[in-house]
Parts: structure tokens; sequence; C-alpha cells
């Protein structure tokens, strides 16, 4: 298995992360992103949308990090991090769906925008930032994980960019239950971080 | 099963689609979205973000289309809309995410705009828009669907604000694979359709 990486990126590093949480072996080719290099056309061979992480395997050519979480789980059949029962799954892949949009939308576009430069409408995105973080600051106050009573690729898709907020102006301060989550996330078997987490 | 759902809204008739093609009777419950029904107290328990649809099964009370297309096509085991083998799993899903995502933020953010008069950055909604048609105009110009040889819950998620776009005031004229493929949608057994599709 290969991965095209960013180092920097939260898409990326959620897949390292469970690479790691799951000790399987991969091989890592950082792309060199300042030199445009994930827009040139051996990149977009691999991936139409010119975004990384991308994944190899044999034949199959994955973009996308929920895509990419779920094909982990599935391929290493670890029905603990991603369950098979309908109501279960099901329950997961909401929260994969929220790191897609609100998650991105909101400190995943603040971040883009303070960190990299990129023009965006920065007030919506620090709205809707506002937004999920209190959903999931309340969501988080009675339980430990966001879909299950144990951590799932949920929790991994939705961790860096709330992680990485404050790279993008905005302070947990006012999230206990989601800095809570955080450090619970950080005390699992063989975590790895990210420069900024 | 019970759908709290909206006639106009494209995340809510690409449930009500997947019910009617794979013939399973449901209870709906029209929610009155002019009068806010879906941001009041009973709404916001029954889920947090103030959105519809919502599907309820019982105990389970499920947001986000996607996630209930995941969990229909599980629950009715149709492992033809929606495979178990990894590789196939996660191409649909790929696609999922397309629909959580870049359509979402171009041609759903358009019609959002003109049709619902959404306070939100219509240009940069109609640029996203362009760069989403024109990737999946030339994803579709040698096959038939989106993730896999069949239909799948990929074009269903992916389909209803494609065929809206006009609603945003963009035209579908330059790109043919995709008009072919509504057409081809709109060819499947039990097919129902939606006002301005």
């Amino acid at each position: 298995m290969e991965l095209y990486d960013l180092e920097l990126s939260g898409n990326c590093y959620k897949v390292r992360l469970f690479l790691a949480l799951i000790q399987q072996p991969y091989t890592l080719h950082p792309v060199d992103f300042l030199e445009g290099e994930h827009k040139n056309d051996k990149s977009i061979e691999r991936n139409a949308f010119g975004e990384i992480p991308v994944l190899v395997d044999g034949d199959l050519t994955l973009r996308d990090s929920q895509a990419i979480l779920v094909y982990l789980a599935r391929k290493f059949n670890r029905t603990d991090w991603y369950p098979t029962t309908p109501a279960d799954e099901a329950k997961v892949v909401q929260w994969l769906m929220v790191a897609e949009s609100e998650i991105a939308r909101g400190p995943n576009d603040a971040r883009l925008h303070d960190k990299f430069g990129y023009e965006l409408d920065i007030d919506t995105a620090r709205e809707k930032s506002t937004r999920i973080l209190t959903i999931l600051d309340y969501h988080l106050s009675d339980r430990d994980w966001l879909a299950l009573d144990r951590p799932t690729i949920a929790d991994l898709a939705c961790f860096p960019y709330v992680a990485l907020s404050h790279e993008g102006g905005i302070s947990l301060e006012s999230y206990p239950s989601i800095q809570s989550w955080i450090e619970r996330i950080k005390a699992l078997p063989n975590f790895v971080s990210m420069p900024a987490i």
C-alpha cells in the first residue's frame, strides 16, 4: 500500500493515524504541495480532483480520506473500528459525513484561510466552526466517543481539524467536552501526532 | 420506518427515490420548512443539526441523507446497491463523499441561493459547480454508472442536485455524459421524480 501524503494535511494525517493505530505498514510518498505536485499530470491521473491523500493498493486507487478509512477498516477486518451491523455502521457514517461537510466547511476552511492563505469567506468559516463545535461539545458531554461506546473511524475522521482549530483562529477553551475527547484520542495505544496537534 | 421529509429537498428526495427503487414501505412526515419546523424543539431533539431528512426506525434516529442510504441498503441486504467487498464498498463511499462535499458546495449551494434566497457566495458556488460537473462528465464519458458497472447508492446520492442544476442557474448543455447518466437513472424500474426533475 502506498499513501500519497502531505504532512500538514489533516486529511492525510487521519489516514496515517489509523494505519498507526492498527499497526499496518505502508509506503509513504510525500507530495510537494508548494510546488503543486498534487495538480500535475501524474497526480491528476491518479485523482481527477487533484487532492491528497490518495491510497494505492494494487489495482485500486482511492481518493478521499473518509473513503480510505472505510477501505482500510474493511480490508483489515477491523469491525471494532467500523462495525457491519446496519444501525452501528450508519451511526459511524453520520459522523464521517460531519467530517466531510460541517468540519470541512468550518475549522478546516478557517485553517486554510489563516495558515495557507486561501481566499475564502473567513466569517462564514468561523460561524460554521462555532456551530459545529457547539454541537460536538454538547454531543460529547455525556459520552466518550462520537458514534459508539468505543473509538471508531468516526472519531478519527473528525479529530484532526477539530484539534487544529487554533490554526484557524478558533479557541477550544469554551468546549471542555471536546478537549477531553481530544485527550482520550491522544491516549490511544500507538497514537501518532502531526505538527500543531 | 418514518421519514421526516421536505418535497423540494434533493437530500430528502434521494431517500424517497431509493425506497421506491427497492420497493420498501415507510411513513412520510412532511416538515413545514417555511414555518421553520425543522428548527423547533422537537426537531432539534431528533437532530441537533436542525436539518432534514431524518429517518426514524424503532430506537434508531438517523440524520444525513448519505448515512440513511447506507443504512437502508444494509438493513434490506441490498448488496447490489451497496457492496460489502472492501474495494467496491470504498469506491461507492468515494462518491457518497462527492455528494456530501463537492456537489453540496456546488450545484446545491447555487440552488439554495437562486431558489431559496440563501445568502452565500454565489460566484464560488458556480465555480465549484463547473469544476465538479466537468469532472463528473469526464468520469461518465466511458462508463454508465459512477462507482461500479451497475447503479449503486453512489448514483442516487449524486443524482438529485446535479439534475436540479438549472434551478441554481447552471445549464447541463455542455455535459452530454451527465445528461445520458440522468436519463439512465430516470429509466430505472420504479423510478419516482420530484418537482423540477
